[in-house]
């Protein structure tokens, strides 16, 4: 993961995203996944991408809501049923690892539910006191992110 | 719709997505989709495009599978279960209506499903020999189209 990336504000574009699903995508090739999850929104769009360069199908989407305060982790609640019954290796798809606190209580939660399959996680950017790092990252977020989803698409 | 985009095969790039977005986003409007699905996969750039242009939550994925044959609508078979719990206005979204056939048979299911939920669908491109028209769709597809997705991210 390369360490401070540089400036305060950070517009992420779609040009820079090409090149970085391409990086991804060969940084998850050795995890071998049968089945990507996009965390929404967020994660939609990299899934989307990363399903297109690692030629895998099986493409899906979880939710996940979860209350402010001291006791964030516990009261996650996934939404959204995810279909594994054909899947053996899932990557776990999200833009940012923020707080962490969502993937550390969604993998806790996917891993008692499917103690068969193995679960990674990738994403972009993750901050390095989040509560867990994912497997994948290329960046490190020291500053906020403005990725091309969320200003491109505006009036 | 646009008639006769002009070429055999469209290069579809971001920045034209980008302006098509904010149209399309103007089009869903007067429906109030209050939940999006993305048609998994061709859907769902789009659908996350549309969920922040649109400002809205509920966004989530669904995946069909088809067998080819004379019998291709009746054995289409949905993955991947929707959480429609506090849903009331849920507009698919589609890159590309081409048959139409699995647009048509996804509405009869859901609709048989859900009859108390109105749905409608969105698509970029539409073929006007498709079994079914979407709802609201952008261009007329005449010819083969690359989309972005599905070029930019090759090694």
């Amino acid at each position: 993961m390369h360490l401070g990336y540089d400036t305060k504000m950070i517009a992420y574009k779609y040009a820079q995203f090409k090149n970085d699903v391409v990086n991804l995508a060969s940084l998850c090739e050795s995890f071998h996944p049968d089945t990507l999850v996009a965390v929404a929104r967020g994660g939609m769009t990299l899934a989307h991408a990363l399903s297109m360069a690692l030629d895998i199908r099986n493409l899906q989407t979880i939710r996940c809501e979860s209350y402010d305060g001291k006791e964030q982790r516990s009261s996650l609640t996934i939404k959204g049923g995810c279909d594994f019954s054909l899947s053996k290796r899932v990557l776990i798809v999200d833009d940012i690892v923020d707080s962490g606190q969502t993937l550390h209580a969604l993998l806790d939660i996917l891993r008692t539910q499917y103690p068969e399959i193995l679960f990674q996680s990738v994403s972009i950017f993750t901050k390095l006191t989040a509560l867990i790092q994912p497997d994948i990252s290329l960046y490190e977020a020291t500053d906020w992110i403005d990725f091309f989803w969320e200003r491109d698409f505006l009036k």
